[in-house]
Order: C-alpha cells, then structure tokens, then sequence
C-alpha cells in the first residue's frame, strides 16, 4: 500500500473476483474504497476457500484496505442513502464501481442527476447484457483446449486454467480505466459512464497475443504442446528426487548458459547440423526441442531439485521449479515478510498471515501497512457520519428499522 | 482506441509481453507511446506466432498504435538520442517504461539529471535482480499443479497455462502504475522510479485469492479438481455431437434455472436430503457435484451443442461452449467487427484482420479508429524532428553514420 491516491473516494457495489479487485488496487493506492453490501453481506461474503469456522479468506483477500458498509439495499430508504453516499461533494469523490445489476436509483442517470461529474465504471459480461463468468469466458477463449496434455489427434480435453485470469486481467483493466476517467474529470470537469466487458477483456487479449492473426492470417492456430513454449524452447523435466523443472532459452545468451551450466554445450551445438536447424533462432530451438530435451531430460532426471539449484545459481540458466501451494507459502522466501511485498495482519475472525500490498515500489510514496479487510459492517456509523453528516440519533435510528447495520449486530 | 490520455508521452525500451502490453493499454487510450528499439529489432521482434514470410503477429499484436524508433543504442550516440527522446520537455512527457536491464546513460539517475521531472517505471523480474518470466513464476505458484487432470494421491503433474497470465496481469499493473505516477507528478511535480516486479504480482493474486491464508490458517490448500469450480458447482460436461460445455451455478437463482431448463429440478431437489446437503448453499452443491453431474451428464449427452445453446437461451443457466481458436475467431460473433471492440485493420508486412481496442467504452471519449502496430523503425524520422527539433540534414547524417534507421532503409 502506498498514499498515491488518499484524496480518492470510490464506492463500490460489487462481488466476486474482477470488481472487487479493480476496487481493492485503488485501495492499496490509499484511495478510500467504500464498499457498500447488503445487510447478510454480498454473494461473495462466504465464498471459498473459508477457515474451519466459515470465514472466507477469499472476501478477506479481495477486500483488504477497504471500508465496509452494510445497507438494507432492497429497500428505498437503504439505496437512498447508498446513493448519497456515491455522490456525495469533495473533489475525488462522486466514484462509482460495480459489476452488480443496477439497483433502481442507483443507475448511472440516477447518479448523474445527485451530482453531474460522477463517474460510474460499471462492469459487465457480454456487450449484450448477456451474463458471462470468468469460466464461460475462459472455455470461449481457445486456451483450454490446447492446456496441459492433449492427444495428437482429434479434439482435445479441455483443461481450465485454475487462476481466474480473465477475472484477474479485468480487475486491473478497471483501476486503470477509473484513472482514466478520474484523470479526464480532473481536466474538463465532467464524469462519464464506462462500461467494462469481461468477454471483451479475453478477446482482446487473444487478439494482443497473436491469436486472431493467426487463424484469419495464416488459416491456422497455436497446437497444444503440453509444457512445451511455444517458438523457442521450454519444457519441463523431472528430477531424480521426483520434483520437476521448467528450463526455459529465450535468449541466445540463456541458450549458452544452458550447455555451460549442464556441461551439454558440445551435445546441444551437434543437434543444429544434424536436424538442419539454427540454434541460435528461438524458432531453431523450437524445432529441435526433442532432440534437446533428449539430452536435458537424463541430465536433470540424474540430480536432485538442491543439486539443480546449486548448479544453476548464478550461471544465467533460466529456470524454476514447480511447486504447490503449500511449499510456496511455507519455503519460498519470496512469499515471506522477508519479502517488502508482505506483510503479517491481523485479519478479524481469521487470525494472522502473511498478506500481500501492491507489487510495486514507488519512490516518492513510500509502503504504508497493508491493512487487513473489514468485516461487514465495520464502517457503516463511520461513514454515514462522516460521509453525510447524519447525527448519533439518525444513526441509531437507521439501525432501529433494520435499514443500516455495523458488525456489533450482526 | 480513445483519446483519454493524448497529452501524454510516454517512451518505452522493452520486449516480450508485459511491458509492451503496459506501453500498448496506454496507446490504446490515446497517449503519444514511442518504442525504442536497437537497429535490428528487438529480442521479441519475430516472436511466435508469425506469418509464413516470418513476420510476427505476436509483435504487431503488442505494440499496436505506438510509434517505432530505431536507434544504435550499442553506440553512445544512439543512447544519448533516446535519453533526449524521453527527457525532452512536455507536461505529459518525460515518462519511461521498461524492462530491460539499464543501458548504460540510460538508467533513472542519469534520466533524472536530464529531466527533473522524469518518471521511470521499471519491471524487473525477482527483487533480488535474478531473472524470472512468466514461465518461472508460474511454475513457483502452485496454480500448475492443481490445473488438469490430476491422479488422486500422490504428487501431480504440473500444466502450465497457455496464457501467460502473470505477464498480462503485470503489463495492466504497469498501465495503473503509470497513471498514480503521473497524477502524483500532476499535482506535486515530482517524478520518481517505480519498480514493478513480476514474481510480486504472482505472489500478490496468490495472496488476493485467499491460498496464502488457506495454508497459514488452515494448514491445507486447494486440492486438484480438474475441471470444477472450487467452492461451488461448475463441471465440463460432453455434448451429442462430441463438443463440451461448463455449466456453473454459482448463485440460487442459478442453481434454480439449471433445474428448470434441464427438467431436472425434481432430482436435483431430491440430492440435498439423501446426501444430507443444503443445495441452496454454494458448499452444499460443491459437495454434492458428483450426484449433480450424475444427473447433469446424461441430459447434455443426449443433446447437440445447438440443442443446448437453444435450451438455455435466455433461461438464466449460466454456461459456455469450450470452443478452440479457429472456432473463436472464425464463428463467434463476438470475435469480429460486429462487436465494437474490433475494426479491420491493415498491418503493413501481414495484411488485414480485426485487431481488438480497449475492452472498455468511455461514454465521454468515443472511440476511436484502432491503429496498426508500426513497421520497426517507421517513426524514427518523425520524432527526431518533432520531439528533438533535428534539422533533416542532422537526421540524414545519423542515417549515414548508422546510429538511425528507419523502414526505408531495413
């Protein structure tokens, strides 16, 4: 986290993966990010994966650093104040992100007539209002089918990818759109609606990447190669203590480091004049990446990961080894408070653990502490005081007819 | 494409995906992006995929609407050039993204004394300066070896993902990034480096998406699932007609449109109490898949993909057709220039096809028309003379003595 952008006020309806996280990146730029849920909590509240007790750390991960407040949203007078709240005056407030349905009165015209420069963001799945999920998305994309191990001939298997990627790309398409958007008010004076499309997202990106071009242009596209990278070489390989590796040469300079290290130069240099190929081209390698990993393959099967390791330190081989979850958070250094990015939190009925701020270092705004998320409610009183200026009475009030609560009552 | 940031500059040294990809979501928004490239072309210049004449629809792909310079940055003159390129004057100038290692006149001390002012946003790979690509970082996350089809016990095989997501994720961080820089810049006129590091953007979703705390909380991580959804229902199911389809619920309402599309409501109802279960509740149907798959399988097997498509046509069943690439680009209407997303484009050295904008519309910045990447080297006589005020006879003798090419001439 960092105080880039503490003069900020964003208001966020949202749930799930790409909004929420759109929402949270603002917040680790110290922007205030008001989240604002339903009385139970949103449909995310409880999403997995969740402690022995219920609490979900997903909610905890995707909404750190933000304020929580818990609305009767289904009634007029809930949206009301959901609304005053959204539009509220001061320079970088009048924000507005969400990927729910609109609620009535809290539509983009709504907004617009309580305070003229609002900007809404609003995400949505297909351009046709149609729904669409990180996973429709992905099985619409191409890449499952040409993930993981695939047979030779016929249609594959499709393997989803289990990051939510198009989620993930989406949430930061949105903090970089809302600085777009609040840039342009900066200069101009005037808010705008935008609208986000998830499907869109991974069209994009499977045109960025080549891929439109390769079936419009050469009438063909990308195989499924396993492990294997796609026009250079890279493969993954076992080691005699039953891990495995990725052994990457992008570069002629890695492609050197690669026969150095393995003391395979003389073996590897013999393919190129053999097969017809020119190893010093990403698509030399390519071609001859059998032939390769012919003689990596018995190289690394024949040490173990720790012998590896030693061997390719410091000697420009590009690599690394696979691992789980578990050995990831547990023996990788990088996810340690060793590592700037983390930090140790408190995370209300969910204990302490290592969490992440932004992967970023920016010199003039140094790291503030990551704070941990709120539980529902947590800022309910706060907000309507500060925010709105409503009194202790009117507060209580609100809470007496069961149109706000704090976590005190839940 | 729109015109949101047209008063920026920004110069970018760079290759592969995420810093290009950062550079290109500014272009896309309209800002002034310059690539600097060595006179042959970057490491990435005929990246896979490419044409059959070897040029590289991966390239045109990521540097679509930037310019193209061609410098010798081997040679001091060269170098001096770029750095006066990204020093020159301008309120929205002076802004540099990279990823490559610093040449030498070329790092943030040396652009600092030029420009006060200047902002340089650095991608590296590991804190610690060591190498790392997507590849490398994807295999340290954990995500490879929950993702396919895994044996029950023992120790999986990892599948990558064909996505590089971690470097599309970081190439979106860096356009966010940028922007908190030049808003910082903006109000306060100082610049500063910002390092972004690519294993922290791993390690941060990691952390975002709750497995940091499901191994430090509760001592256990995601198991491997294959195709379902964790934490919910989701499963790939086999059509009549040999095509597979994901069919998710993740809400109630969901959950109910599946039973009433399918007939299957009153076996589906009949699964909660037999295996004491509340399908209401997202666990509940996540514990109870397989005996949803059971009765969800042999309904979808019994139809063709049209069948179902017109079964669930504005049903309120959330799902999606797995299709591969050809079938994405060349079929799916959403892939072309019905969606406002794509415009045909011609691409010098390849041809036409629909290349993607922004996956974002701005109601108060239309669209406009998407550019083509440019020819390397096609804007180096343009940005001598335009932003270095060079006289054509100062950019002739840098085109006689080699430190300037531009397409003419390659």
């Amino acid at each position: 986290m960092n105080n880039l952008l503490a003069d900020l006020r964003i208001v966020e309806f949202s749930a799930f993966v790409a909004a929420p996280l759109g929402g949270m990146t603002m917040a680790q730029f110290g922007a205030d990010v008001i989240r604002i849920d339903p009385l139970g909590g949103g449909i995310d509240h409880n999403r997995w994966p969740v402690t022995d007790s219920g609490a979900s750390l997903y909610w905890a991960g995707l909404n750190k650093a933000k304020r929580s407040v818990a609305l009767a949203l289904d009634k007029p007078e809930g949206r009301e104040l959901a609304k005053a709240i959204a539009t509220a005056p001061g320079l970088g407030a009048g924000i507005v992100l969400t990927n729910l349905p609109p609620l009535a009165g809290l539509d983009y015209a709504s907004l617009k007539a309580a305070r003229d420069d609002v900007i809404m963001l609003r995400l949505i799945g297909n351009r046709d209002g149609s729904a669409a999920v990180d996973y429709t998305v992905n099985a619409a994309s191409g890449f499952p089918l040409v993930t993981g191990p695939q047979p030779d001939v016929g249609p594959g298997m499709p393997a989803n990818n289990v990051l939510p990627a198009w989620d993930v790309a989406t949430g930061l398409y949105l903090s970089t759109a809302l600085l777009a958007a609040e840039r342009h008010r900066g200069r101009t004076g005037a808010g705008q609606e935008v609208v986000a499309v998830l499907a869109d997202v991974m069209l994009a990106m499977v045109g960025h990447l080549g891929y439109v071009g390769d079936v419009r242009i050469n009438g063909r596209s990308r195989p499924a190669l396993g492990n294997d990278l796609y026009g250079s070489f890279g493969r993954d390989f076992a080691t005699k203590d039953g891990r495995r590796v990725m052994i990457i040469a992008l570069t002629p300079r890695q492609w050197r480091a690669l026969g150095r290290a393995t003391g395979l130069t003389d073996g590897l240099a013999a393919i190129g004049p053999r097969l017809g190929v020119d190893l010093d081209t990403e698509a030399g390698r390519f071609d001859a990446r059998d032939a390769i990993a012919a003689l990596v393959a018995p190289w690394c099967g024949g040490k173990t990961l720790a012998e590896i390791e030693q061997i390719f330190a410091g000697s420009g081989v590009l690599w690394g080894p696979f691992q789980d979850f578990a050995t990831l958070v547990n023996h990788d250094p990088r996810c340690s408070t060793t590592n700037p990015l983390f930090a140790e939190v408190e995370q209300p009925g969910i204990g302490r653990y290592p969490m992440p701020g932004l992967p970023l270092d920016f010199s003039a705004a140094p790291r503030q502490p990551t704070r941990p998320a709120p539980r529902l409610g947590e800022h309910t009183d706060a907000v309507l005081s500060e925010v709105l200026g409503l009194s202790a009475t009117q507060i209580g009030q609100l809470h007496d007819t069961g149109i706000a609560t704090g976590p005190a009552r839940l």
